[in-house]
């Protein structure tokens, strides 16, 4: 009998069933520089959503406020729906650890995507295809490197060697897959949609204290959509529009291959610089 | 002695502290068409936590989800800070009516804005001046006519005449005052950052059954900068990108007329159509 070794992304978000109390871990495949990547999270909780025998419909919404660091190792998740209509849930999420105090706060909700008026203003941004970058470097974070990174644009020199240059652009426009491969689901698309490199590093290039703080993620494509996608990377696009005391925006699209858009994703981060 | 009635504004958001619960109520100074506009709902959450006494910072990102339908009347809201930290804050808030089920779910992040390296890759928009633009008329909603719109761009009609046509532009820009003008803060740059007609209205050209869902609101400008800034209107842009399985999306920004980006904010709504 052959057997699979889950998909690392699915390992790392793997959750345990309760009824309203639900447990994750962090991963050592998915840590960045002081506690676990924060799209690694955020795919959890979405997971544990996901799973929940009361959800109904698909991910619209979903905002992750980081609260605290997370320690390594074993966590709970408080997850309560607030909320049901006839065709959208309401949920809020608590990230606690040993019974201590709330690490990650989120709230979601679920709707049913009924068929409607379709349009879709902004067409897909053209790109070098995948095949034809390189793909980026692998570097010390571990979650980073299990995504295979392509930049069509902004290509990261974070070396500090020209920071006090003119800032640069804070725009990025990416392919980004799962290292070994993955269909997109929105457990994807969430992770993704935190997986940018922090604009103020681009804008500065170089690294510094950096943090998100809250990340709001919209999703434009059900389960249904995704499974007639049937791909397995985003064309992922991101900017700033400001750094000011201390704080910084991002905005985001993630795009199907195919032109569809998938995802649209909004954070403020700190940053000290 | 001169008494001064209170704004409008601050008359409909107006909060009684409690404790841990707060009361709030609808004004029908700021109605729309099945309830009470949401932008001055948010502004009441918002306001009731700006007034706690726990409450240290300024407002940094304010998520509200809007879960069912508010009735005219008095609201409780249940305020809990979630967790403090050195420089930030956050916050959970659940209104409720009659001790009935949550209704507007709310999450808020405090942050001490300390001074850093400053950066704004974006300009305001080049716009006609507020005073050479007709005021946008009085409709039927009582919120809208709370406020002096003026269109710089994306003019509305929503006739119907034209819905079968090629879809128009989803973007307008304009210029919003309070109609009895009130000094611009955090509360009104909340109210404002839901005061946009929604996309799809301006998409198809006509009203149909709408709603927000849930919005989220960065503040790039603290309580100091907008006292410095002393201005009683913005310069506000919206804009979409999708349409799709009965969701929009929405994004804007809210520009001083100076040329300060104080917020950007962004919301996914239901439509009929």
């Amino acid at each position: 009998m052959l057997t699979k070794a889950p998909h690392l992304f699915d390992d790392a978000t793997q959750v345990t069933a309760g009824d309203s109390r639900w447990q994750g871990k962090t991963s050592a495949d998915y840590w960045a520089f002081v506690g676990p990547f924060g799209g690694a999270t955020a795919a959890t909780i979405l997971r544990a959503l996901i799973d929940h025998p009361e959800r109904s419909g698909d991910p619209l919404s979903l905002t992750i406020n980081f609260c605290a660091p997370i320690a390594e190792g074993a966590f709970d998740l408080d997850v309560r729906l607030v909320k049901a209509n006839r065709s959208s849930q309401h949920w809020c999420v608590e990230l606690t650890q040993g019974g201590g105090e709330v690490a990650t706060l989120a709230t979601a909700v679920f709707a049913e995507r009924r068929p409607s008026w379709s349009h879709q203003p902004v067409e897909r941004p053209p790109a070098t295809p995948f095949e034809q970058i390189q793909p980026f470097p692998k570097i010390k974070p571990t979650w980073a490197n299990q995504y295979d990174f392509r930049f069509a644009e902004g290509y990261p020199d974070f070396s500090g060697a020209k920071k006090d240059a003119v800032p640069a652009s804070a725009y990025s426009k990416l392919w980004i897959a799962d290292r070994v491969p993955r269909k997109i689901d929105a457990l994807s698309l969430m992770s993704m949609s935190d997986a940018f490199f922090g604009r103020v590093f681009h804008a500065r290039r170089e690294l510094m204290p950096f943090g998100t703080v809250s990340i709001t993620t919209y999703f434009h494509a059900d389960a249904d959509d995704l499974v007639a996608e049937d791909i397995t990377r985003v064309l992922a696009v991101a900017d700033a529009k400001i750094f000011h005391k201390s704080y910084g925006d991002q905005n985001g699209e993630l795009w199907s291959p195919n032109g569809c858009l998938l995802a649209t994703t909004t954070q403020i981060a700190y940053f000290k610089a």
